[in-house]
């Protein structure tokens, strides 16, 4: 008897964390994707999955199956649920729209696609709150992959493992950016432990349909964990209050309609990370000061995506001159040639599994 | 000619603020209320207003209107709109429901008194957004105030004044609790600043049907001040986040009906205030770790009332229990004997003038 092959396709969306004030705690899932498409062919005897990646970044993703951070997610999702291998005859042609390094979550939307690969390798039928404990296992910062897996704009905290688990968690999977041994094959990080339940938990929150969302993406990387290095590991109790009463209310303030712009660009002030990562984006103090709702009329507020350094920009109108304005002067404040810009839509469903 | 006397009564809300995690940051109005009825009388030759006390705290409370924190603040915003003195013939009756130095707003409901009272007795006018910025040059911790003022669940963040500004707001009347020189009389703090327009921001939350607010009220008084100064002035990165990841949930989480104990009661942890008042606060980590919705059905959170020492417990059902185990550990592990307990409603409308 010979078993038909299975097709199917994987589609994450892009995702902006902070949003000014909520560093490590909301994220927006917007309308550039990673895609998947999988074919597995039990009449193949190949063991090891191929890997094909077109699109950004395609020129740097590994496509070595054990190299891979999409398709080591989906072995630890497998193995942490007792299938020691990936099934035989698998073939994915990655597809990417996300560029790297720049804010967008790239990193969050391979390990999420990584997570519903496992799940569907594996037909191991996990729900989306528990894969994102396997998500979290992997990275601890839940802002990006939870607004990849779950959409929409969401807030998220995790549970505090306890120390066993804190000591479990550490599985040879990397952080933020793939890191991986050079002799990583098929036997390195067999028998992980599965996750605790419910380590993270969110809610999803409202988004006004007026409010538009502006990327604004400068042509050069920043590491999350050199934009990571840059922070402080103590804050003042005033700065730890500046951000705690911005963060409550913004994330209200943009369900409301129409959106208030007097009330939302002072609650996307941020004390935490912006002011400590204007080294690594050259420039960033002038476009954050310089588009504002007086000068820009249509601008609710303008952010950091993520650890930069593209800039995020909130809009009801006027897309135009403020995508010209932070181009204009990340060239002439940062001396930053190039910068692509993009409208986004926020999507609601988040990461899909499609059959064919 | 003669005047007629004209009457009015000014009602303005307890309020709890934190709510867990929401340090300086959010506040519940509720319905305890602060009550003054007011006779002016244009045909007496009485210059000082006259006060008479009933109630809680009245054995405490400075019936010198140059002392009193309602009248004082009355005088702040009459001056600094360019009415120099009173009126004649003021008589103010305050009736007070609201416990002193408990953690239910005592000292902000005194405040939005004052601030009401103040622009009745003047006839000035102001809009609420108005007088919440003076109430902000007063009482720079904008939660009860805010709450007390608006009604309902608020969250609410402050601009940062210029140094020029906060120079300025240096007015001589109290923080928090009155301090005043024992000299005060009607010409001290005459001709002080006109507060900045828009210096406080706030959103109102929704607030599910289903939740109801317990306090219970140990017999003894923390000082705002003290229950301050046990603060550390930085905190780690990590404890800040824990903040931040909680109050973005829970703001929204306490919205939805049915409200999820699983989601709130994990979202209303905090590190940034209770674990240090432990010690002014006899037994308290024992009431909070010990009443969990896993042994109360119905609670959805328990947390600590502003600086305490009132615990504030939420829930849906199962009230009578709730009060019982925590006055009993209160009383068991803490050895505090007395603590009186209410079942309170979010009062929408805040602060309310009223015309007899």
């Amino acid at each position: 008897m010979t078993s038909a092959a299975r097709k199917f396709t994987i589609k994450v969306p892009c995702t902006s964390s902070n949003i000014g004030p909520g560093f490590d705690v909301v994220g927006l899932s917007l309308s550039l994707y990673l895609t998947l498409r999988v074919t597995v062919d039990p009449s193949s005897t190949n063991t090891s999955p191929k890997l094909s990646y077109t699109g950004l970044g395609a020129e740097e993703a590994p496509l070595d199956a054990y190299k891979n951070l999409t398709t080591r997610t989906a072995l630890y999702v497998l193995r942490s649920n007792n299938v020691q291998a990936f099934p035989t005859g698998v073939d994915i042609q990655v597809h990417n729209e996300v560029p790297f390094g720049r804010g967008l979550g790239s990193s969050g939307a391979a390990v999420v696609a990584g997570l519903l690969l496992g799940n569907e390798l594996g037909q191991l039928n996990l729900q989306k709150d528990r894969l994102l404990d396997h998500a979290l296992m992997i990275e601890r910062h839940p802002d990006n992959v939870t607004a990849a897996l779950m959409g929409g704009f969401v807030g998220s905290y995790l549970l505090e493992l306890s120390p066993e688990e804190e000591e479990r968690r550490d599985v040879p999977l990397s952080e933020v950016i793939p890191e991986y041994p050079p002799n990583a094959s098929f036997d390195w990080g067999t028998n992980p432990p599965s996750p605790p339940h419910n380590i993270g938990h969110y809610i999803r929150f409202g988004w006004s349909p007026q409010i538009k969302v502006i990327a604004i993406i400068p042509d050069f990387q920043v590491s999350t964990a050199s934009a990571r290095s840059v922070l402080p590991q103590t804050y003042s109790k005033s700065d730890l209050i500046f951000n705690l009463q911005r963060l409550a209310v913004l994330t209200t303030a943009l369900t409301r309609t129409p959106p208030d712009p007097f009330l939302i660009y002072q609650a996307m002030q941020d004390k935490v990370h912006q002011p400590y990562r204007k080294n690594l984006i050259p420039g960033l103090p002038d476009v954050l000061a310089s588009v504002t709702p007086q000068s820009h009329k249509g601008l609710l507020g303008i952010c950091l995506s993520g650890a930069g350094p593209t800039i995020l920009a909130l809009a009801t109108e006027g897309e135009e001159r403020i995508v010209e304005d932070v181009v204009r002067t990340f060239r002439e404040k940062g001396g930053i040639e190039r910068c692509d810009a993009k409208v986004l839509k926020v999507t609601e469903e988040g990461a899909v599994v499609s059959y064919d």
